[in-house]
């Protein structure tokens, strides 16, 4: 843990292979670390947590951790609607040393303040290895206050920091301020990256770092190199990029095809999501060539 | 199954008793029985399905099939995020008997009309009890039209029917229009039971007859014999005991400790939901005594 | 006055010519009033009078009223965002000898309650024929509880009814239990119409009645004399005339379009709107053609 | 014209006094100028333009740019849901020698992009001083694409740039991106400020600016002066006192409450907008005083 606080740079959303392909991560992993990523967010919102049952959640996260090397951040995301399988989730983690497991607010029925900091504790109390709060709205349903995000993370102890991906930016402020040099804060929304590294948070958690790495890496050296025509540029081929991928095919299929398109094969979708049509796998490659083109430069 | 397309009347959203209160639900169960309630959706959002993991699941659902007669319908929700714990669900279901089981469409992650398909394809497949198709877009976190709502019932086999929880009363004119005494179609929104049976729909899933059934129930036998000025109070009842529900303590002990409070105790919430505060339970107490005051008349 | 409370039926929510062309106006109440129509709904959104200047607006409405007869209802809308404007067009209603006038609550600004009561009180106050508050969050940019709809109601002299758009069936139920045969309470949602009249509503102020006034009619006609199949059957034709309206071409040409495919030409759209081009038009009068077919069955 | 490309810095959206009270503005306007204040953006959303007829909106104008110099921005926002009144406006800005007028985007309804691009043309050519779009999806009730943003600034002449209150950073990105140095592009949201400076928007125009012009002005300097530290703890500071102005009193008495604590007092709100009640004052002051005391530090 004690990495943890002074860390500065790119987590990448990564990707979930299917059931019988987990050994093709190793291969994404150092595609990514080539790249620059430092740290692996596993199993998240882009890493279709959610979508898997345990068993597989667990060799996924097995396989991830063994992936990474001591100076990198591998954080599980263990999260669920149900308790029990949180409870199973972050156990793993523990065992499989972790360096932090990450929990979504919970989803689907919406807590109050007290209920959220009851279930932050019970998990926090029950874990060796320290919590991050990760706050989506889009996702659960329901806005977390920035001063709901402080309690938590002053009041309930082993929790190590948060993952912001709310998009507001008054609440990355209020955290990175607060907490500056004392917990982990991380944005996890791509179009603020540059607001991010801007702010002083830790770093950012980013879907786009997954399936175009060199494109946030490099976002961050223009910003510490003070080029700041070159991370406009960036940070607008990121939006861009985004809004290509939501436009074009099914969640997180077409990301994963991306890969694909890229040379790395991560593996058929999970049943039951379906794969691209060929109409929709052309325009994709055209897409992606059209931004790796304009990335050089 | 014979008995589900000719089915009308009211369906209650039941609740779900916590770990080691699974034998609270034949008392329950009687209490909705004697006030009139003919179906019994089972863990669906009112039930925390999505809150508790697989093996209290089968528990609940167990007990409460166990706890319903032939002549009743015992519909058992088995949707979850995760695929892998839907089709133990499922399985599960056709075990033990239920009249049918009901699949909310994917929540977490958004499926386009093809993977949805698929999705129900797949799970239709693989059950001999029927499918109840469960759409509730505030939980899924996105709409699906009528038109591909129409299709799933049309196109999937083994799909007996749909509970709709959109809210929208043109997606229940299009369903019932549709599939009038072919499908089930019943209406899942509390503000909407007036007219779910007035444009004929076989039934509603009712959250509010979880906790005061007599009053969806004698709503159903006003409109049946044209008491429109009773209907009228009901309905407007009803609407007043969600408004309480949702402004008091928090999501679904408030539901709970109406029970308490009116002798049917199932036991304390599931870990973390907190408790209800003495202040809330004695506003709750009031206006409980209050809606029972106005129903008697 | 008198006939207000006792009113029972379909207003259109007319559309409104452009500069040059009011006297276009009593062709098409014609046309609307052989349909069945008994209200005449003036300026409101489907008549555009928020996208009109002062002046035309009055002489709108000099002409609509003036082509209305003293046993239909003439109602006028007067809201605009600023209060100057409201003012001298509640004049001009009382000077022209409207039945009533109606005022949207305030829009782009947002009101607290003491405020919206002072609002509707000062208007109230310096008019002789009765007020009608318009409630349509979409447009408002808020909600309005149906406490502070029965607060306006209650305390403001010269209220004598409300046009409730909010699409919410509780708030209609709300409503109409409070104030039945006291208050006029129209419902102005086209998705509700079978809801409206079940209820006990006075009647509905419908925009698609504006340009298939048969339909609205027809479903009003068929409710009185319990034919619900062909009630159902209308409903979803009005849902499906919804449909076709908001997917082609633009707010309000597409509904002056289809007037002119049925033969009444009220002129060319105000600037800036643009007209519908030939694609748009082919599609729609293939629209209209087969609502107008299945209407006749 | 020509000293509006080369524009940096800070353009206060400025208060409205009611009618009666125009001549407290240029003892308002000093105390902006005081602060930093390099531009003056009028009768706007936080101005309450639409609140107000175009008489007093009119009597607004002279006074404000008379009381402004030739080396500040006077823009005066001239928008409104109907086109007379804007055209109106519009000739008016014009003859008092407006730096700009401003015209937000068609509000109440909703225009497709070919009569967005009517509209902006429209006005564009019956002006001889440049327009500024103004983009404010939480009052307009709809977004607009950057994409058809960027078409409006390409294709109609004489608009000099864009206001984007979207509160979206990647439209702020693409407008910057596309048209820095030939086209103005100012973002509109206080949240956005440290992200507006960073990114290398001409400017913001702030609502907080307007009360506090002291913290949005120091905020720009820190950022220049590369004092993250400071710009960080403005910027929250910025935020707080935003959240305490939406949660006291009402829309835009509160803010002009502000004022008068500060000792600016611009006169009492207007017809029929209620004044703030001794609590709320008390809460007020108390809140005005610990921002203005962090301010200091």
């Amino acid at each position: 843990m004690s990495r943890l606080p002074s860390f500065k740079g790119v987590i990448a959303a990564t990707l979930t292979p299917s059931k019988g392909y987990v050994d093709r991560i190793p291969a994404y992993y150092d595609f990514l670390r080539t790249a620059g990523v430092k740290g692996f967010f596993i199993l998240g919102t882009w890493g279709e947590g959610p979508r898997h049952g345990a068993e597989h959640r667990m060799r996924v996260a097995e396989k991830a951790v063994e992936s990474t090397t001591s100076s990198e951040l591998a954080i599980v995301h263990v999260g669920s609607s149900d308790m029990d399988t949180v409870r199973t989730l972050l156990r793993h983690a523990n065992e499989i040393g972790a360096s932090a497991a990450a929990v979504i607010a919970p989803y689907y029925y919406r807590p109050d303040t007290e209920t959220l900091l009851r279930y932050y504790r019970v998990l926090a109390e029950s874990s060796e290895i320290p919590l991050l709060v990760y706050n989506i709205p889009s996702k659960q349903g329901y806005s977390i206050s920035s001063n709901t995000l402080t309690a938590v993370l002053e009041e309930v102890g082993n929790v190590w920091g948060v993952k912001d991906s709310s998009g507001d930016p008054a609440t990355g402020v209020a955290l990175v301020r607060k907490f500056r040099g004392r917990k982990f804060v991380a944005i996890g929304a791509d179009e603020l990256i540059t607001f991010a590294f801007t702010i002083g948070a830790n770093g950012v958690v980013s879907g786009i770092a997954s399936v175009f790495p060199e494109m946030v890496v490099g976002l961050q050296r223009a910003l510490e190199q003070g080029e700041m025509n070159r991370a406009l540029e960036l940070q607008h081929l990121i939006n861009e990029a985004s809004n290509l991928l939501s436009s074009i095919g099914v969640e997180y299929e077409t990301q994963r095809s991306v890969l694909r398109i890229r040379g790395v094969d991560i593996g058929p979708p999970p049943d039951p999501v379906r794969t691209l049509r060929e109409d929709e796998l052309t325009r994709l490659k055209e897409g992606v060539a059209g931004i790796l083109e304009r990335l050089v430069y």
